[in-house]
């Protein structure tokens, strides 16, 4: 059990390696491990190529037959963008699959291990499988609810301002916090803003402070508000961009010119839950939601808030504009996350809250 | 140099034992040292007892002749509750004096290094002299600008309340984090709170979570409307407690037939800088000011905020009494402390902000 865990551990190490990469996949690792040594390491690289057992076998430095697999999520039974695994683990002669998770895919959950128990091959499950929930709760998610996972981002400064009277919001958070968002918006499939944020920003919304492939973009846009120059627009043929706008207010729009494809829906506000299926429709699974506050607040009122990113500066204004407003609560039933993590960042303090787990 | 340093690091030490001991007088520490051994240590443990130079020279495990001593602060040249330091100095023999810093005290500054120097002994002066001036920084505020040292604390939610629309604040933090509060409150003459939070809490604003002496307390109540059966009132006999009021609401207050000691004003507002004089004045050095935000406000607004210790807890209330109001500003002019420290509280995190050096 101790060794399981310790390969289960490495697999899932490697599975992180495909972070931003897999969507709408998983992220999935693999170890083979064979007369106690490991001999092929594979991870799930990017959507569409090969799966993670696949690559551990690939590079295996020695033959796997007999050998024990481990996986951090249920190997797959059908032929998709790639031929199925499961049938594979039994040609390539495994001896034991030891798996992480069931895939939650109602439709093929359970499928895979059939497979491979129907072939003589002794499964163990459970290994860390809430580890390895963890690492793709988006994943989980969809095919749980099919809906995208929200992580709300914002800086604020002590007294709770994301902005000054004036707009202003340049720059509360330090460097490494700003580097922090980047990864976030590295890893997420998109980033939603709402239309103020586009005008008082002009926010490009592009992975810079880092190493990493940059998120496609959503703009919440009721009246079709941006303006045409709008860098969003502008690079709109480069990034997809996404903007969620009233009917008849995009049929009159100069927008209708841009490169922008537009998320339509009728009547007053936006209609959270089916504009957020059809997104995830669209291989969104997850959305780093930056704000502004209308946005965010409007959001979780509609109970879309799955983990909080927020950084604390050691300033104060104030006066200006307020972050987005939660629930009200008496004290004693105050929302809070599930899993609370503070880092000390910079000269600024990050909460990571987890609000629901899949 | 760096074992003054070393041996002015364990004198620090030793002086921080006198925490919330000492006031008015400062925290001071000694270490004597001869052929490269530590062979007496004292502090000043109590205001009106032995100074540190004293102690450490009565627990000396040999002659002190001939040795090296380390202060915190420049022996006194003066016989005040207790016989002077320097000639003391003398008498004994010693070689060589290293002071982390003077006496800031205008009237006796270096006074004692002179009397130190005409009777032939070496001083070495400045010797972790910042470490030194941050140990006693209400000292050192005292002495230089006659008004006690402001220390603000607020427990606050994500989105910066401090109690719900009912009013309800128990509990923002969690117990480390109480704990804490419980150690500064230890640590400062007095405690200042509003009535409006005496009215709404009924505090004791004792040390009872951690071992250690109560502070005095204050309360601002222009108006007397803290209740005769107040917890304040019913234990002023046990902790000196004064009440801030208008003069004429006194004079008709039954509160007069109180323990509660007055501190009257004329006029509309607390004239904050006379009144904060006139608590100097009566040995209170360090205030913490532990709310409501009224209170903190209108002491932000009128420049009195030394130090923040701001306690963040990962909840949301969304609505309710906000935390006290810094100084409007723009984003980047906005203000912050001149040095600031996250750290993890349990649960929380905390702030501690220095917003002004002495």
């Amino acid at each position: 059990m101790i060794d399981d865990q310790y390969y289960m551990h490495r697999a899932l190490e490697l599975a992180r390696r495909g972070a931003g990469l897999t969507s709408p996949n998983p992220m999935v690792g693999a170890v083979i491990v064979k007369g106690g040594k490991i001999i092929g390491e594979g991870w799930h690289e990017k959507f569409g190529e090969a799966h993670a057992e696949v690559n551990a076998v690939k590079k295996a430095v020695a033959p796997v037959s007999g050998a024990t697999i481990y996986v951090t999520l249920e190997p797959c039974s059908y032929h998709g963008k790639t031929p199925a695994c499961a049938p594979m683990l039994v040609r390539e002669a495994f001896r034991r699959v030891v798996i992480a998770v069931r895939d939650p895919n109602p439709k093929v959950s359970g499928a895979g291990i059939e497979i491979l128990k129907q072939n003589g091959i002794e499964v163990t499950e459970g290994i860390e499988s809430k580890l390895a929930r963890q690492l793709n709760q988006p994943f989980f998610k969809a095919m749980q609810v099919s809906l995208p996972y929200l992580i709300h981002k914002s800086a604020v400064t002590i007294d709770a301002f994301i902005a000054d009277s004036q707009g202003q919001s340049k720059w509360i958070s330090c460097e490494e916090s700003r580097r922090t968002v980047h990864q976030l918006r590295a890893e997420a499939d998109a980033v939603l803003v709402g239309v103020n944020t586009v005008l008082a920003d002009d926010p490009e919304l592009t992975v810079r402070l880092i190493q990493g492939r940059n998120p496609k973009r959503i703009i919440a846009d009721p009246n079709c508000r941006t303006p045409f120059n709008a860098k969003m627009v502008q690079t709109a043929s480069e990034a997809e961009t996404f903007i969620i706008s009233r009917e008849k207010s995009w049929r009159h729009s100069p927008l209708k010119n841009s490169p922008l494809i537009p998320l339509l829906f009728e009547g007053e506000m936006i209609p959270w839950d089916e504009m957020l299926k059809t997104i995830l429709q669209q291989g969104i699974q997850s959305i780093l939601v930056e704000g502004g506050a209308i946005l965010q607040s409007s959001l979780i009122a509609a109970g879309h808030l799955d983990r909080l990113e927020l950084f604390i500066s050691p300033k104060s204004i104030g006066k200006g504009h307020r972050m987005m407003q939660f629930l009200e609560k008496k004290m004693g039933e105050a929302d809070a996350g599930i899993h609370n993590t503070w880092k000390v960042s910079g000269e600024d303090a990050h909460l990571s809250s987890t609000y629901r787990v899949y």
